[in-house]
């Protein structure tokens, strides 16, 4: 029954393996916490609670999804104080070295930083085949950053729902830049978009082909656009890459905030022109800021955690019922043999609700 | 009104912008097809009655639903005759011009092949910077190849849900091969390796990276490798990264299916050992389904038919009723005012149901 719950929880993100939960990890747990400790730790800005605070967000048991809830509401007051930056690009590309660059930077400057990573790689082996340890080494032991990549082989919708509810809490907790990391150059980039304030695509000078590798729907919904690796020989090929993007991004229909999307090259391994990327976000945050796109934004991504939050809800308390329970468990063999439709099976389960 | 609705029902997938519906091309629609008409069709294989009933079943209108639903329940019974295959790899892979290819030879030895494409990516220009239309040129007029690219910029969850059902459409309508082509390296494989029977990853011979672009994970799903572009100079390239993936993959632990993934090398633009990927399939499918592992796949994909059903249909019951409407109406302004948390708002809004 567990593992039903566990798998429709996963399941309706497209993911069918079930979480795996382990009762006596579980049991085995620390000092439960109250949510007024949540609460005080996150503002206090410790963050071990913090951690444990995005732990149980992202919890697929619907036991914590009251104080889940209550968390987030307590924090939501005090947070908004950030600028939430997307960063994407395709693997290979470099965005664990500039991050790591790019926050150091930052950190040095006297910013606190949370990195949010959704990495939705590996479901068999929880990382990537090349050393996700070694990411981001001296970010990593920073003491104004913070650096939580997804927990799990979690599905896209899942993490990225969470994501909206661990900027909350970072910001309560007094990070005031916050970095979303996104993999891939597949679907979590709309999702992204729609939690941040400014989106970076990071690109590289390919060979001869540097429209080919990214879709035209990233790079449209790109605020800013980094040709990175521009170290060495590699830097004239850097340059002539941002002459052909800036080309083809005149090509494209002004943007609603209304902006000149600006592109750059950098180096994160040698550290060049790293100041340049921070220097164009906050531009961008002058301009949007001046023509009110920034307040607008930030008030429709309000509208957005609505409808996920309806959405999530009603899985949650659909499933989290005994005698639905109970009739999944009854309806599955029926399914597997093949003597009901899986869509008759859901519509009835449905209707007896 | 009917903007909030479409509003939540792209929402719940994390895409932000309602659907664009013109009233006006709604009402100049053709004559309206009864269930029996759309069944008849399909069955029948008339392709126009196939492409409408996708569009009926993707469509996010809620009414649409009860016809969709009988659609797919009468289809059911004739689908299940195919050979699911998914196709993934980065953009630039090569993988329309190897579909182009592998759809022909296929449709040459007298199959009928399905061609379903999870796209995402453009929201705001429907289309990636380097000519859709040109893809799949000759298999396009194929009359033995059937190719629906998902209708807009969906969402993932989304299309990859009505995917499922164009499938068993597909199957209806007498298609014996069914390739679902996915786009990108980020989260819609796993969608995709959860509705068909063989996973099949093309990859590049690349400038010395040859394991940087593709996420571990990815690679974990494949049941086949194909080293795409081993034309020209290329070919020595190819054959010398089908030994490195070769090897990477042993360190992999062994699949559920008990298949040792082969690595093949081959070039779309040449036509060159296409037929060597049909014969892995036809492996995959001998050794699948001698070892049993073919049918139980394809029964867990009945269950997660099942509860991606109960997940849409929670969703469009909840929305799909005035007085939800009406109360969403009133709570949006207090969202945006910042009247209400989005989360307090979502839960009275569910409270009162």
């Amino acid at each position: 029954m567990a593992e039903d719950f566990q798998s429709a929880l996963t399941e309706r993100e497209g993911i069918e393996q079930p979480l795996q939960v382990n009762p006596n990890l579980v049991r085995r747990k620390r000092k439960v916490l109250t949510l007024d400790d949540y609460v005080q730790g996150i503002l206090k800005g410790d963050r071990v609670t913090l951690s444990r605070a995005i732990t149980l967000i992202e919890s697929a048991n619907p036991e914590h999804f009251d104080m889940a809830q209550a968390i987030i509401e307590q924090c939501l007051p005090h947070s908004g104080n950030s600028l939430r930056i997307g960063i994407t690009g395709v693997p290979g590309v470099g965005k664990s070295t500039f991050i790591e660059a790019f926050g150091k930077m930052l950190t040095g400057m006297g910013h606190k930083i949370a990195v949010l990573a959704i990495d939705p790689s590996s479901e068999r082996s929880k990382g990537s085949i090349l050393g996700d340890k070694t990411r981001m080494e001296s970010l990593s032991v920073d003491p104004d950053a913070f650096i939580r990549p997804s927990p799990s082989g979690s599905t896209l919708g899942g993490v990225a729902r969470k994501t909206r509810e661990s900027i909350i809490l970072c910001e309560a907790a007094g990070f005031d830049i916050i970095l979303v990391e996104t993999v891939g150059v597949g679907q979590s980039e709309t999702v992204v978009k729609s939690m941040v304030d400014f989106f970076l695509l990071l690109m590289l000078a390919g060979a001869g082909d540097e429209l080919q590798g990214i879709k035209r729907g990233i790079m449209e919904m790109a605020d800013g656009l980094i040709i990175n690796k521009a170290d060495g020989d590699n830097r004239a090929k850097a340059i002539g890459a941002q002459a052909q993007y800036r080309a083809a991004l005149k090509l494209f229909p002004r943007t609603e905030n209304d902006w000149t999307v600006p592109v750059e090259v950098c180096s994160a391994l040698e550290c060049y022109a790293i100041d340049k990327v921070w220097n164009m976000i906050l531009q961008y945050e002058a301009h949007t800021k001046a023509n009110g796109y920034f307040f607008k934004n930030r008030t429709e991504q309000f509208v957005n955690i609505f409808y996920n939050w309806i959405n999530f809800t009603l899985q949650n308390n659909f499933y989290n019922n005994e005698a639905t329970q109970k009739e999944i468990d009854r309806l599955l063999p029926l399914i597997r043999e093949k003597k009901i439709s899986p869509y008759l099976a859901a519509s009835k389960l449905i209707d007896k609700r």
